[in-house]
């Protein structure tokens, strides 16, 4: 309701349009319109109002709100349903319920802030208010579990093309890492829930640091960490980034759908910093580490490094380059 | 506390036992012995009492009582925690609760009766009370999700291991179904939780068709189910044959955490009936199906099969044996 309301608003540009004309459309009374626009009010919004006249947009908070994310939003899968949260403990967590208890392909899940976001390995993932875009997107691609892994590397790609809009030059490190700097960007968890031969459900979690000043970082990652504000030298409309990701992703999921990982692969190779380069792996299963030359992304989207004893594999790993 | 009281009865063997050292070996009163005594009656148990002389066991019940199937099970991973219900909805549903919620690595969930049991794509499962074994297994394996699938083969062969115990002749076909005279008597459902690198768990629900009667099954699986009093010809312990199961699998499991999956692919060629045959594969992802030859299994579990347009590697689908 209220994101008509928005888009109404919107529509009207620069001219006001009457609370008659809102209410007659939405088949709800005046007054009942009149809340709907102290919501907004409350929210974020500005909008003026004369008597007479009716009302008129003035400006729009830089919220991740429904009605700023999925107006004009040009996607097809992606974001067509949307939940949004101004605080939860982690948009993974929520995606995964709601995908359990049966949400649509390509539903997505966003927060102002997540209180107990997580990365990969159950590590903690600073997810401040307001300062980055904290969102899940619930898959469910009509693929084999064994592909699943794959799904990563788009995540990581649809970013880098999101930034690529805005004249920021991303960097990926194997498998999914963007860098700025050699600092983490963005954090991608992939998470799956299947039986053999069929997935049931796939939810990526995506966060971006996007207005977060350096210091803003807790001390023990700011030497890891990096926003997209400080790549860019100024701040950034969170709402114009998280629409070109979704645009991005979109798009490359359906690719992916129709024709497999081969685009992906090939913008993933444009992107990465890791290919050619010295490399320590550490395990995830057993904590070992080992060094090499990363020599090639194999169809697994697995790692291939070269290494005294041979060609080694990584499937997962933390990858530092040297 | 059953369960230990059980234990003292069945060490006792054919001797009586007083209540009052019952009593004070588990340091309740003797009303309370004997209140758990008539609770393990409404179970089934024959449970004689004398005056002055206490207690003896005199026959327990074919039912999957924890007191039944723990007691002097040489596992050391596999139903070490053990959930038993009369009746519930699917055993695969209970166990993923207890999965998502921390339960151990072993656990197992186990019913008389499934009310909605499950089998592949939501398939339903038949599992009438007390005429077969419905339980389902969580498993924290410390490989990667890309190794998951092949636990649906170990489970499968640690089913016909069992078997063979009874002098029953299994036969597998690809990859988990185990016949009789070309119909199902075992169903095998494997899901998994994952993040990219790393298995949260399995679940491996496993049916097993005991004591059911040719005319017992409905009409519409009656030509392509069986079940293990049929091929033995007579009926058989559920108590015993689930505790040889779990008694498999714990060795089966802690092999390939040990060793991976080479002796469970040994053994799986062994009781395999589908290599060397001709065969039709429906996909699961799309319907389509196709006709050829089992050649081999490779080294993920998937099957190769020859056909007129060469090589063509299955990952899931629905065979069947031309």
């Amino acid at each position: 309701m209220r994101k008509t309301i928005v888009e109404m608003l919107k529509r009207a540009g620069n001219d006001f349009i009457s609370g008659e004309s809102i209410a007659g459309e939405l088949k709800i009374s005046r007054t009942a319109v009149w809340k709907h626009i102290q919501k907004l009010r409350e929210h974020g919004y500005e909008i003026l109002s004369r008597e007479r006249r009716g009302y008129k947009l003035k400006d729009a908070p830089d919220l991740l709100l429904p009605s700023e994310i999925q107006i004009g939003l040009d996607t097809q899968i992606i974001g067509v349903e949307m939940h949004y949260e101004p605080s939860v403990d982690s948009t993974n967590r929520v995606a995964k319920a709601l995908a359990y208890h049966g949400a649509q392909d390509g539903t997505i899940v966003v927060a102002e802030e997540q209180t107990g976001g997580k990365g990969r390995l159950d590590r903690k993932y600073f997810s401040p208010r307001g300062k980055g875009i904290w969102f899940s997107v619930i898959l469910r691609p009509n693929f084999l579990p064994k592909e699943a892994s794959k799904i990563t590397l788009m995540a990581a790609v649809a970013v880098a093309e999101a930034m690529t809009r805005f004249n920021l030059k991303p960097e990926i490190k194997w498998p999914n890492d963007i860098l700025f700097d050699g600092r983490k960007l963005v954090g991608i968890l992939t998470e799956m829930t299947g039986e053999m031969g069929k997935i049931y459900y796939i939810v990526v979690g995506v966060g971006i640091n996007v207005n977060i000043n350096r210091e803003d970082f807790p001390e023990e990652i700011r030497d890891i960490a990096a926003s997209l504000s400080e790549m860019n030298g100024e701040e950034i409309s969170r709402v114009k980034i998280f629409r070109a990701v979704l645009e991005e992703l979109d798009k490359l999921y359906r690719e992916v759908n129709a024709n497999g990982f081969g685009e992906v692969f090939k913008l993933w190779r444009k992107y990465n910093v890791t290919l050619d380069k010295n490399i320590r792996v550490i395990s995830v299963i057993d904590g070992n580490d080992f060094t090499g030359k990363a020599v090639d992304l194999n169809e697994d989207g697995a790692l291939v490094v070269e290494t005294p004893d041979g060609l080694r594999t990584v499937y997962a790993g933390d990858v530092s380059i040297r």
